[in-house]
């Protein structure tokens, strides 16, 4: 069996075969579902002594009230504190970064008055309250508060709470001191669909929020999807996966690691080579068979690429956009010598990394865009998490006395052509000549 | 029983009366929700055949082929031809208000360069095809028609597919019109569940949409939610709400019926007044006495109002304004002397309606703000319906050598403290005096 896949665009199958490769069964499991409405339910009902009860039997954490697994605030800032110099440093410097870029998306509240004097706008204001999830154990990561958390905290919303597993109690400083960094207000040590019921209804200890974000596993996403309605939740985040065009001119190492960067997050992690040189594609599957023994998640990687990757040769980079407009990949590299000339025809996708320099793992951490990015072709029609989806928009409607006799007949012919009368009344009864 | 209810805000039982009139029962329904599944499922499966037998079995239109459900253009352009001139006008004077406001939301691409050379930035892109769901029957409306499609149109979607089920082959020649006026690009005759899965899944005839918006019945919310993921959805909306905060100084009857246009919508509609004036309330309640009997709708109005709506006594403005924020209403109506003074205390509402002369049935239609708007509460979390919703976002980040120096020690430090060797050696490759 071969370490990755090799395709070529011309091969008649190529089309099915791609499509195989891509698939994901992302069937929802109803036996997780059930559990996460059953733990939501109870939540719902009994507020703090559920949230009790589920903390004492999945995480093995037993205090006597809610507030005794809030962690206070000295806690992060001794966790911070410290910190070797150099995380500390590295924190401080993404978290800079990931600010600076995220002001730009901040969104401006906008008037317009027209000649007789009705004014039209938008009035953008941010969310009160945030829940964040994190994952507690392996996949605990405080590059992911910052990307989620900083954002908020550019729109403005007021209190972001964050929390946090502590199976038998274990607290993750670098988690912790990252809370500190970004901005966190509250932090708990709860997690599963019980923290998300928590967030959603809110208890008598755990204020009830507006919007919950942030990766959790299969039992937080299933409760996710249920409170959502009640509660605004970002995407559901389906495996990573990372795209990349190559002119054949980059160290074929450096694809091969960037490859790996894919790969190392799980078995069902997707890499994915596009490239009009096959003796590069020969050179980077070399690197991959000298570099992947190095690699401490070799098995992971290994799986990864065995099930879900590909090397694949194509006629040319315009038809490597092509097909990577149809895979609208999370991460795209450009690994080219003039990535602007590729630019207009890139329509999907995450986040697009440009020329050789731009290896994805820099935005993951530092770059400055979010690394929340949609996945499982959802680029074709979303975008990556930012300031926007903190931020939330009511339509501005001031009609002068003049503007009502126009807009009140125009309302006034199309209501009556829909059955409405009440609605035609109502527009009729501000025009002069009525009242 | 009294025609509406009326509470005071000093009553103790206030906050849990108005919980219980806020209440929705959202529950889904599992039967429907099962067939939706179904139905899904079968056209993922056959295509073209699945659409024509349901369409069949649904809407009793009987043809061969699939390409026969499509309303032709000169169809539609007839249609238009064929309106009375004053509803044509309105609907085009409608059309090009909703543009023209619309227009102020359309997102632009932008870039900034750093000292070192990095460019980080967002490149805006519209959705590639969209389709747009009208409902047959007596909720055809449209003005519906207008304010999903000409978003979409603005942000510089290439395709809106249009599908409305046509029971027993009836076409709705405003609906038409509407499409014709919108710039739809394409029209089919079909329905339900059935079309939405043709849309999420494309058939032979139908093409695979990115994201599906437009009301529909239980069956198509369904059905919406279930495809959500393989393509976007707008918002599931629940019943229509307004809101109204008046300072007692609106004529009563113009009150009265705009609570009407609210809740002649349906029998779950709610209509809702706050005023600080007892005696206004009273002339309100008069109001409602005396035209309720006059409204062809009456008999919807009525259960409405009795079971759902309210006008409530409230200390002063600002408490009004701190009810409003805490329901979140779909639509508010500032019917106030100063609204310009209140504006700045409403932080959650779909849209803003404010003076006395701005009633909601000018928002509905022609104002130019759309009247897609979040219901339940969900304004403290999301947006009306914009071109924001027809745009995505891709991060940009285009690392220069320089910038490959500094960001690549802060990535690896970061990657090594998440235990992510691939990604700290991906960065790590681009510093020059590893390379």
């Amino acid at each position: 069996m071969p370490t990755i896949t090799r395709l070529d665009s011309r091969d008649p199958e190529f089309q099915a075969t791609l499509s195989d490769l891509l698939a994901v069964d992302a069937e929802q499991d109803d036996a997780i579902d059930a559990a996460a409405a059953s733990i939501l339910q109870q939540v719902r009902r009994e507020g703090d002594n559920a949230l009790l009860r589920f903390t004492r039997q999945f995480d093995h954490v037993d205090v006597d009230s809610v507030a005794a697994l809030e962690i206070p605030r000295r806690e992060w800032e001794s966790a911070l504190a410290n910190l070797p110099g150099a995380q500390r440093e590295a924190l401080e410097i993404a978290a800079q970064r990931v600010k600076t870029y995220h002001a730009h998306q901040r969104q401006e509240s906008w008037t317009y008055t027209e000649a007789d004097g009705t004014r039209l706008g938008q009035q953008i204001t941010p969310l009160d309250r945030v829940g964040l999830y994190v994952p507690g154990g392996k996949a605990s990561y405080p590059s992911s508060v910052l990307m989620n958390t900083i954002p908020a905290k550019v729109a403005g919303v007021s209190e972001v709470i964050m929390v946090t597993p502590t199976p038998g109690g274990q607290r993750n400083a670098m988690v912790l001191a990252a809370a500190a960094i970004a901005g966190v207000d509250r932090c708990f040590a709860i997690g599963g669909a019980q923290a998300v019921g928590a967030l959603a209804y809110g208890t008598a200890t755990i204020p009830a929020v507006d919007k919950i974000v942030g990766p959790g596993n299969a039992y937080v996403a299933a409760a996710k999807r249920r409170v959502f309605g009640t509660v605004g939740i970002d995407m559901i985040a389906g495996p990573s996966e990372i795209l990349v065009i190559c002119d054949g001119k980059t160290p074929s190492d450096w694809i091969a690691m960037d490859l790996f960067s894919q790969a190392e997050h799980d078995e069902l992690a997707q890499a994915i080579l596009l490239c009009p040189d096959a003796q590069y594609l020969d050179a980077v599957e070399a690197s991959i068979e000298k570099l992947l023994p190095t690699m401490p998640r070799a098995e992971i990687i290994r799986t990864s690429l065995r099930d879900r990757g590909a090397l694949i040769l194509v006629r040319d980079l315009q038809e490597a956009c092509d097909i990577s407009n149809n895979i609208a990949p999370e991460h795209l590299e450009v690994s080219c010598e003039n990535p602007d000339a590729l630019l207009p025809a890139l329509r999907h996708a995450g986040a697009i990394f440009m020329g050789r320099h731009s290896s994805e793992a820099l935005g993951d951490y530092c770059a400055g865009p979010n690394h929340v990015l949609p996945t499982s072709r959802t680029a074709r029609f979303s975008s990556p998490l930012g300031v926007y989806d903190f931020q939330k928009r009511s339509s501005l409607i001031h009609v002068s006395a003049a503007g009502a006799q126009t807009l009140g007949k125009v309302a006034n012919e199309l209501a009556l052509g829909e059955g409405l009368q009440a609605h035609a009344a109502s527009a009729r009864y501000r025009l002069t000549n009525i009242q």
